[in-house]
This record gives structure tokens, sequence and C-alpha cells, in this order.
């Protein structure tokens, strides 16, 4: 597999920052590829960019000539193709749990929160920068309540589920920068906020950060 | 694995729905325990449901003891509990692309139109009708963009992934019945329109419908 990897990213996207954490957690060198978001009404609307995905988002992995879409998809392409070490444990109702728990941040919480979003509430309902926020942080407590509840059990350990970091510590530990940037009160969260500090103490989450990004901005 | 399967499931859910297609190319009998998402306030919020899934949403699949939540968890549990038929390619690359048009839907289109933001659009925002009705259609209509150009590949075929049904069908053809029910144009959609077609062929994707299920109302 010495094929390049390249990841079409953007420092402060969670989703981007799911699979950055992935590829450091399985030690794959790659090159980054920044996408700005904003800038000229965002580059991922260019054409360029829609040819390598016409879904318009990042991130995109490209592995030699393969070009995957969807942070999820592309972290269980990681698995696949680099299983050590897995991030997924060995057993299907573990599996289960970890994908569900990666999927309460992939799917009902990150999706109502992106700049696509918050764009649209501005520009076309009008809702100012107080109705924003109250927005997000409404969705990310919803969802974290219930990831609180999920991490509360047996099976949970140092990470989302057991001793070593899965697919739902890739996902979790993006949305929590996330919700500190909308200064969401953590205290609720203590399960969440004890994952997310055993996570970043490995060097694979640090160097996952936004603000380590060559695309970084002060 | 003669335990019993019981889905707990709201007949109009699109989520469910994937899930019931997915038992049903199984082969796999259930029993359905109806949850009302709007009667009472939401049967999902009541304190029984809560201790099932903290996540107060359907669908949530219980197998002997075991209780998993998250569609796209569970068909992932269906498909490495019983391997055949496969609703996954043998072949990463497949899997990754499968897997990224599901999550097209799961992650970027369905979390923005289910009940609860819809109500949140309605009870806090006080948008009406006609502007709840252009938010669904403008993030289906954008969703559905990017899935008509990633069907219209050589990868597609009969389905959206070759001559057999996925998890990308399992996802598509409920996103589809959504749209309809929103009244979406579907005229640039062909690819989409094509593959529902074919889906809606096969007896499994036909008693999954919203309509056959036992909590359906006319």
């Amino acid at each position: 597999m010495t094929e390049p990897l390249k990841l079409y990213s953007y420092w402060r996207s969670s989703a981007a920052y799911r699979v950055r954490i992935g590829l450091d957690l399985k030690g794959l060198p790659y090159e980054t590829v920044p996408v700005h978001l904003v800038r000229d009404g965002g580059e991922q609307h260019a054409e360029a960019f829609r040819r390598t995905n016409p879904q318009e988002l990042v991130p995109v992995l490209q592995h030699g000539e393969r070009v995957l879409g969807q942070s999820l998809a592309i972290l269980e392409y990681l698995d696949e193709t680099w299983p050590q070490p897995s991030l997924l444990p060995a057993d299907a109702v573990g599996r289960a749990r970890v994908r569900a728990l990666a999927q309460a941040v992939a799917c009902d919480i990150h999706p109502l929160n992106n700049l696509r979003v918050l764009q649209y509430l501005e520009n076309t309902l009008g809702q100012d920068a107080d109705a924003r926020m109250a927005w997000v942080r409404h969705w990310i407590g919803i969802g974290f309540a219930a990831i609180e509840a999920m991490l509360d059990t047996p099976a949970g350990g140092r990470f989302c589920h057991g001793d070593a970091p899965t697919l739902a510590d890739c996902c979790l530990v993006p949305q929590v920068y996330n919700a500190r940037r909308f200064k969401l009160d953590m205290a609720p969260y203590p399960n969440i906020e004890r994952v997310e500090a055993a996570c970043l103490e490995l060097p694979a989450f640090d160097g996952a950060r936004p603000e380590n990004q060559p695309d970084a901005v002060e």
C-alpha cells in the first residue's frame, strides 16, 4: 500500500477532523489539500472540486486513483485497508455500539450545525446570531445528553468503548471542539469530558486538532 | 440465531423504514413494536422508551437481550450477523461507495427534515408551513442532486451499486418516499427514480413500505 493518500480538508471542518484522527491513529502519512469553505463563496462549490466530489463537501480522501467521500465511510475504508490498530471492537454488538455512538454525532448532531445550515438560517430565514447560537446549542445539547447516557454503562472505559480509541472517539472529539466553539456549557456531560481528555492525551488526536493544520488561521 | 427480533418502529419514520427493508432482504421475521412519534407529545420521549434508547429516536432493534440503536449501525449488525444476502459489496472501494451513498441520505439529507427539526422551525423559530416545505425541499434537492451525480457512473447498475440491493438502496428508497410526501419535483433525478423503481419491484421493499405497517394510519 505505497500509493499516496491525499485528504481534501478544511481545518475547522469537524467531519475532516474525524478523518485526520483516523489517519493519525493508523500512522498513515497524507498530504493535506486545503479547501476553504468560506472564501470566494466556498471553494467546495467550485467546478474543480465538484468534479472530485459532487456532494460539494469535505472531507474527501484520495488513495491513489480512488476518490472516497463521507467521513464515516472513509474511516471504515481505512479500517478495512489498514486493519491495525483497529478502530472497531472485535464483536458485532460492540461494533454496533461504536457505530451508533459515531452516528449519534454524525447523523443527529453535526448535520444540523454545519456551515451551510447556519447560512440558510441567516440568509433565508433571517435568524440573528442569538437565534443561530441557540439552535446550535439546542441540537448539541440534546445529542450530548443521549451520548452522556450511552457512555454511562459498563461497556464504557477510558474511551467511548473500552480502553482503545474507536470510530466513536474520532467523531466525539471534533464535536466537543465544536461545542466549545459555540460556548455550550459542558458541565452536564462529565462522561463526554472524561473521554475527550483521555483522547487528547494521545498524539494522534493532538496532531489532528484544527489549530495544528497547515490551513489554520489564527 | 433463534433469538427473537423486535423492531421499535413508526410506520412513517424513514430511519425505521431502512431497517425494515434490511430485515426483509435478509428474510428475518420480526415483531413490530409501534412507537407513535406524535401522539401524547411523542411516545419516544416517554420514560419507558428512554430506558430502551436514551436517544429518544426510532428505530431500535432488540435481538434477544441486545438493544441496538441508529439505523445504519443496525443494518451493519444485520449484515455481520446474517451475512447472506449481503448488503455490502465484496471490495473495500465498493463498500466505501455504498456507505457514502447511504450516508449522503442518513447524514446530509434526513437529519435536516425529520419531525423534531420541523417542530423546532415551527414552534421556536415561528416558520410557517410554506417556509418549512421550502426548507425540506431545499435540503432534499441539494442531497438528491449529489446522489444523482454519484449514481451516474459505471459502478451504477440496476440498483445504487451493481445488480443487487445494498445499504444504499435501504436508505435511498425511504428518502424518495419522503421527497414525494413533501411534493419534491423528481424530474431532475432520473437515476434515483430508476433505482427506486427497481427496488420497489422486490417484495422486501414492498413489504417495508409505511402503508404496509401494522401501525399505519389511512
